[in-house]
């Protein structure tokens, strides 16, 4: 039996000490230190880990991250959406966002070309410079082949970038694949839909990713899921494991709640049900945004397992 | 200006006339209220309206309203989720999912071959029933056409089923498409990758249904939005309508706050400083569960545009 | 067993029935039509009703409603929040509250002298003519009297309103307590510190109204609790059944949810393990804005309950 | 201008520095520094501190937190409900309350003779013990006079307590008064009732406590709000600073949203149309459960008022 403990400051205190300090704070904190465990637990065990989130985490800062958390080797499938991918490109062409506010009067901000997405602020320029960069790589991949799976594409764009924090590079770099199984759903569509419209027979190849994530994990291989926000790519991570006999662990980490019936807001205890989640398994849900818990949970887990020499 | 007025109950009281007095009760009902107005609008003023929702909605009992709604003209472009489709087709062929409880033990109901969705429940075996039924169709398709858009393939399979309550059904009947850009992230994707594996030919074209979508209105018709939870399809929806100079209406119906800055959660206000809803649009945002809050909307459009012959 | 099925709109459909539809359709509409079922129960097996709601419900329409609830006998036990006392005053006298919006410049509402409550708008003026009237109530109060239990107050109050739509009014007129543990927490308690003041004697008894609440109902009668939203209302009339044995029946509804531990998401399973309320007892909680459910539960009760003729 | 920046793990890394870093994120960590600068704003300008609570986060580990900070004179006034008084009694008195599950079985936990609040338990008999020693400390306290105000009551148990941990130890010790509104809504209540029966001249005056907390600041003094949670302890602290003019600085901690229109979700712009935050205020509202993000907030302003010789 653990006990509430009361919870004190001390100077210097490092994220580590807090982390293990949330274990007997209560409420959510106690989740989110449980989040940290199962994370070193899928790292000690050896399982291959699928990390998923949307493209508004790409937005934010936390793309660095991801993309540390890539060469550091702490995630072996990465599952996001479009935008995602659209936004990681842009920040490594050098494009910068905006810090603003929830409240900004959004007829003047497109008034001045600027896009909201919660209080971060993307220029109209930068996306009509992702998009002038669209054009000659798919030009590029066209004459390597004309049918190409979606992870195979994204692989591509991603050695051709040289940022360090870019998700798309360390993941080409790290061969970690990337799925995203709404590829089109984002100015990045319209662009292939345009260069498709002068190239016929340029497909791109969504039920050949199918085959490509089944087979990124074997049905014997531990299998681990952290997924940030729902969305599909939550769903599509968990189904790849599912069709692989189901993760060993997961780690949930939304602002959704389960009483919609949502994907966003399903636990890892709903997940049980859909033996996505195996019943033995080592779970964790927590309730917050992504943007102020998951450095915390996934830090905790990177000390621990940086003194164990796993690191 | 109008004044907050004391509620009361009368006998017999109708939807029409409870959403009529949502308007001056407070908070959620009177955003309520002005959904319910938009859409009324969006009709009055011949909109094509884009009416999305997520896989949950159809395993919920909503399903059968979609389908009415399609045959009423009330959407003329659908956006889902994959699961959406599945279990369209499941319930089209006889499937019936149970009422269960959100406190149920999980653990329990995958020994017993039940896949909870919150307090829904569906059987292991509406699943491989489906799954029986893919081959022959996909096998039919495939010797009409080798390479197929999403839509083209989803009103293929609507016409061969037989059940006025399905969505496929109505919406292939009544030349309404659907789309579902992120066709493989379920059941019916696994299927596709069987069959491609056997039919190395076979080629779902998501690139050609992105101009299917893009076509599927003009930029000179006006174009309103009914979103239904979140998700890509929310997403899809938005983008379509933005590359063809934005939607006049727009109506979000969502449990997702803005506060994290995601896609569920970002209000028809935020969807002005992308453009996407035009500066000039009528709008209501509403927070709430839709298997509650959307048929009162939408029930409250209804009725007054029956009273005005335009049903 | 219970099945999910098809919702299709019908003309003229009426609350009752669309309630009974919520049934079968999912999520949140199950809960809500199991809210209504229980507050059937509770009337037909003569159970105590305690209703509790906080200040903005009384902002908003819906108090007009609670005042008509208190006419049919509904509820027998009031218990909220010192700003619904005062804003039912207010509108009792005349005062009206407009509607805004959410997203209106709180700067500018300030230099208008406008207050905001949500999308609900309170002039100053309407505080002030409040003010104006409390210190002649006090006067006749405290000749009748010098210490007061607050439920002894807010009757003498409630028979000084003539106003069919009052709360206060027809609490009064039917003898139905009603209960506010933090009297002062609002313009109500500063005027009575002004007064006792001039009045050293003048004492509000909070703990002689606790024996109050205690006595509304007894050990052996049995008990229900519709609490909508949390705070001290919801938690004061929990409170008071179970020193009573705990309620027979419980109904929360609430847009907080269980994941932080407050009394506002505290669900009605959680109340389970306080004894709170008993554990063979009906119990529903719903999740929703109660401006657009609570109607819906209490109309699909108020009619079944008047076709049974026991209203 | 301020932009997005990536964010990178460094081994050792201080929570001061995440918080810091949490400046560039995005979404609420960009609103969390904001409120931990707010803090410190308040601090370097001698604001008067409130700090306002819920009972649920003294059933948590911040109680200990909370203690501390009273210690450090960084609250100069508390609110709080009355279940965070009785809670902090039984701790200081050697109770100790278990860390359980959202998910356990409550009939089961209430045979057991444990209570649940969220994923902690409170057994029956630390209940019984607190309630054991109430009936002595009333006897002393009405020894000494008959009429208390609440805070001068709470000042005299707290100074009967010898945990260096109790928020009401370490507020009587360093003359901080607790303010709790609805002191009878809890276990104390039926206490002071029973205690009541056989003194009827005992009188526990909520009306003199108003003035006390009115008089704990003055017009001319700058005040702050740090608020945590909602119910009547953030409302009573705002009201508190409207009737001296308006706090100067606010900051609200809370899983509420603002759309129900309820106080809890009461964000800081609201406040600005009630006046309560006067409108030149520096303001944070912060969206996500207290305790995993007051600690980081609470900590970036601690570490920045040590740096700087403020502590």
């Amino acid at each position: 039996m653990e006990y509430v403990s009361d919870f004190k400051w001390e100077k210097g205190l490092t994220v580590k000490k807090l982390v293990d300090n949330y274990r007997s704070i209560g409420f959510q904190s106690i989740e989110l230190k449980r989040a940290a465990d199962v994370i070193v637990k899928m790292k000690k065990n050896n399982a291959k880990i699928f990390l998923t989130f949307t493209s508004n985490m790409v937005t934010s800062g936390l793309r660095g991250f991801f993309a540390q958390l890539i060469k550091l080797r702490m995630a072996d499938i990465i599952v996001t959406t479009v935008g995602g991918i659209e936004e990681d490109i842009m920040k490594a062409t050098g494009e910068k966002f905006a810090i603003g506010s929830f409240k900004q009067d959004d007829v003047e901000l497109h008034e001045q070309g600027v896009n909201r997405v919660g209080n971060l602020l993307i220029n109209n320029e930068s996306y009509m410079k992702f998009e002038d960069m669209m054009m000659p790589i798919f030009d590029k991949l066209y004459k390597k082949q004309k049918r190409w799976a979606v992870s195979d594409l994204l692989k591509e764009i991603g050695l051709m970038l040289k940022d360090e924090d870019s998700i798309l590079y360390q993941a080409a770099k790290n061969n970690v694949p990337i799925f995203c199984p709404a590829i089109t759903d984002g100015s990045f569509g319209f662009h292939l839909y345009l260069f498709q419209q002068k190239h016929k027979d340029f497909v791109v190849d969504v039920v050949k990713d199918f085959g490509n994530i089944l087979l990124s994990t074997s049905h014997d291989e531990k299998k681990g899921v952290i997924a940030l926000g729902g969305s599909i790519s939550k769903h599509h991570a968990i189904l790849a494991t599912l069709l692989n006999g189901g993760a060993n662990y997961a780690v949930y980490m939304t602002t959704a709640h389960r009483t919609s019936g949502s994907m966003s807001g399903a636990t890892t205890n709903e997940a049980k049900s859909w033996g996505k989640v195996k019943d033995e398994s080592d779970v964790a849900t927590v309730i917050g945004d992504v943007t102020i818990t998951f450095p915390l949970a996934m830090i905790g887990a990177l000390e621990e397992l940086e003194e164990d020499g796993l690191l």
